[in-house]
């Protein structure tokens, strides 16, 4: 589901809340999960602290045991495998260590998931390669999105920050910035990375930003042309929702009454 | 519901347990409320702070959120007063924080509930006065149970620790022991303390103790009859649970579907 709301540019953090919001099962399995994390084990985690350091009053309780939902979106369809940005590796570990406290308590009961990470760990943005691209970034060049015209995509590629040097090269920590461009190259035309610097052998930064834009572009055609569609079918969209939903549904209700029967609650 | 409940012997909170199992909206609008609360209110409170002191990893976050569980309990039924004993004041006031928070926030959906303080605010340990009587005292003489014969009651009393004058007074701060045997009186038969010294006038405290002793007997005994004849129908309890949640979810589930469409999520 995730993938299709994905292509459909809504926000698969959107759906998420929507799920969790009709298949009560996800804050059910959330707060008894809740019980058995120690509360320094949520206040260690990078994502807390990174978001919490400048918050004057600290964050809120609902931020700090995110965390938990999110272990909790996880071990309710016994997920075995997990697809995640390197970002949320440590996140990963907090589910693994939930599944295998809750299997030491109450008896071997959820899989212990497993993250897959992608050889495209994490997409830096386009105007400062040290942070992630990330959909909220203020600067709207930073970031490139499945929606953006062909022309949107050019404009941010040409004003992407690279360095003096005007050779194509792969060296992510000397030149990160080219060597982002490299790495989206290499992503969206699934090639290898050594592939990707061949084809921009002999041309400087600015033209293989244009090929890179180029493959973007082409890369995001059929993904965007199918948003286009079911955007205009919205009845489409919320029978989606609404199936996957009761599909959801009904693979959580049983492993939740599980839980429940375990930890003694029924 | 937990009047019954707690008339048969079955612990209320097993009662409010169940509910917010069977009543997935409890869950739900504590989740909401969490995103509300910010981390150093949650820490400041009293009773996180005294369970928490001696633990060495720390407490739980289930533990620290379980104040925000409770607000949803009680803001769910948008419950305009709760009785409470004195050592809940302060949750009571989270929940009057979160009431008014929503409502600036979301619009004025919520009755800020007020506290309802029974004239016996404490009872104390019989074995310490110092301490409230609890249920989970692991010294057997300390509380005394509905459930508990008349022999036991009589035998918890007379060990009731008092000190070295014999004269029944009521001195909560000088003489908490005797006062606190004065106060579980005044309680049991529902007489100001005034009556219930009269009564003790000219008896020693080991007389008094007694006297005491035969009236809370007397308090207890139609309750306890109650229980007995409810446990023997284990049926007819396990429907009272039914159909309480069965109501309770009649009422959560338009507030929450409401709390949902002003957050946002439908």
């Amino acid at each position: 589901m995730t993938a299709v709301l994905l292509a459909c540019g809504i926000n698969p953090e959107k759906s998420i809340l929507f799920q969790q919001s009709q298949v009560s099962e996800h804050t059910q399995l959330s707060w008894i999960l809740t019980c058995l994390v120690r509360l320094p084990r949520l206040q260690h985690l990078h994502q807390w602290k990174a978001k919490t350091a400048t918050q004057k009053h600290g964050g809120t309780a609902g931020l700090l045991t995110y965390p938990v939902l999110q272990a909790a979106d996880i071990l309710l369809y016994k997920s075995t495998h997990v697809p995640v940005g390197e970002d949320q590796v440590q996140h990963m570990e907090l589910v693994q260590d939930l599944a295998q406290g809750f299997n030491k308590k109450y008896g071997e009961f959820f899989p212990v998931p497993k993250s897959i990470l992608t050889s495209m760990k994490k997409v830096k943005s386009l105007r400062d390669p040290s942070a992630k691209m990330s959909k909220s970034d203020p600067d709207k060049l930073a970031t490139v999105r499945i929606t953006d015209s062909a022309e949107e995509i050019v404009r941010k590629f040409r004003k992407a920050v690279t360095d003096f040097t005007s050779e194509v090269t792969y060296e992510p920590a000397r030149r990160p910035g080219v060597s982002n461009l490299v790495a989206i190259h290499a992503a969206v035309t699934r090639l290898p990375v050594e592939e990707a610097l061949r084809r921009g052998a002999g041309m400087d930064t600015a033209r293989y930003k244009l090929l890179v834009a180029d493959a973007v572009i082409e890369k995001f055609a059929p993904i965007k042309r199918e948003i286009e569609k079911l955007k205009m079918d919205r009845g489409h969209l919320e029978k989606v929702l609404q199936v996957g939903s009761a599909k959801a549904k009904e693979l959580a209700h049983p492993v939740c009454q599980d839980v429940k029967k375990l930890v003694g609650f029924l």
